[in-house]
């Protein structure tokens, strides 16, 4: 089921209209680019709406269930508004796919994160995550949206596959909800550069259900979160050298979580 | 010591000059951006040319035996090609400030790159690599230039400071230049994300002096490079993803060497 199009101002080419527009607004529809990001989109619970591309890629997805619209390169880079070189788009609804208790339930190990404000570092962390075991994600205040297209693309589409949730609550409030995550006995382990925090191994050991905390790039964690934590954990710094991104102490801490289960 | 340059034609301000092009061509001097770039710069064995920035960042390098010359921000526009918001550059002369012998002389932890293509990923693993006590970086073939201006950012300044070299050899024969590492007693272990590769813990661990090894984005390390290596490791991924960017492979590693030297 496939229809060919033409014409770039067709409606039905209204969901991947102005992409990089629609992505600096974070208005508009959850946009996955490539089979990789299709697929996993197609998998994922947000609602497809069409999808778009070259008629070489659209091949696998005629008898998905979902319109799927043929096009040239040039009428694609005149919709999109820029060259989509991969020839493969799709936009689904943008909709909260899990409330807090369904990522809470069953999880063993959660991933918060407070003010990231960069959409390349949270697709990481998302990346990360899906690929060390992590069964979860809560977001606290400041972090930006991880549906924005660059956050889907960087997570490789696993912010459409991993359950995810905003906790409820201000700046300075948001906190609070950290209690409903030890109430569903997690330990809260905030990630510090700060050299009297424990290592983050000693941090870990022993916890049988443990949640991450992360902070933005530059400020890092807020006291206020770190004092609603049980402990503070580094990853051990050289002298004379800067904090780690965010993202890759994040994965160095899913990869030692990992690491405490097997050994 | 400065001098204020209003003309962007004037030859002195050349060594900064189209800094998007001479990015591109790989050609031109080391560029360093921002007072961390500018501070490392100055601390490293590359000889700086010039420091140019607007009169408030320049303040600080006044007396640090280097033409500095003052520019406003249109003048620095019109130089670089692109409004550097920072306001302050530095050009060094490009030579190879090491030799593999400098390299391996007292380390005990390496990385070696073959076929890293992307200067973001080898400006992070810099980073990652300085931040968590590796000694230095050697490059097999088909690894971009570290000296390349964006390697130079992300790395925070870091392939400044951090001893690296050119293993000899072409894309075939370059591995055998890994000899010289292992008669140096390093261990070499190549990360894969193979599964039948052991645990990157069990690699690592009870090695005086470790070298690892890490492939380019997609192809991963060559059959050819992980056949010269003592042992193959992992870092164990979830089952239906990907495997993890290369430089956040490289930092888990890194804080797996790190951590087996502490506890």
């Amino acid at each position: 089921m496939k229809t060919f199009i033409s014409d770039p101002l067709d409606p039905r080419l209204d969901d991947i209209r102005d992409l990089n527009k629609s992505d600096k607004s974070g208005a508009g529809f959850v946009i996955a680019e490539g089979p990789l990001g299709v697929d996993r989109m197609l998998e994922s619970p947000y609602r497809v709406r069409c999808i778009v591309g070259f008629a070489s890629k659209i091949e696998p997805y005629l008898d998905c269930g979902v319109p799927v619209f043929e096009v040239t390169r040039e009428t694609l880079a005149q919709v999109a508004g820029f060259d989509m070189h991969r020839g493969l788009v799709a936009a689904a609804d943008r909709t909260a796919a899990w409330s807090v208790a369904d990522v809470l339930d069953g999880a063993r190990t959660l991933v918060i994160m407070e003010g990231v404000g960069d959409h390349e570092n949270i697709g990481a962390i998302f990346r990360n995550a899906a690929g060390m075991d992590v069964d979860g994600v809560l977001l606290g205040q400041g972090t930006a949206d991880p549906l924005y297209r660059r956050s889907v693309r960087v997570s490789m589409g696993h912010v459409l596959r991993l359950p995810w949730a905003k906790l409820e609550g201000g700046y300075t409030t948001w906190q609070r909800s950290l209690g409903q995550v030890r109430d569903a006995g997690f330990r809260l382990v905030s990630l510090t550069p700060h050299p009297e925090a424990v290592h983050i191994a000693e941090a870990i050991a022993g916890a049988e259900k443990v949640a991450l905390l992360v902070g933005g790039e530059g400020p890092g964690l807020t006291e206020h979160a770190m004092r609603a934590t049980d402990v503070r954990a580094r990853i051990p710094m050289a002298a004379g050298t800067d904090s780690l991104n965010v993202a890759t102490s994040a994965a160095i801490a899913f990869y030692e979580r990992q690491r405490a289960q097997l050994f």
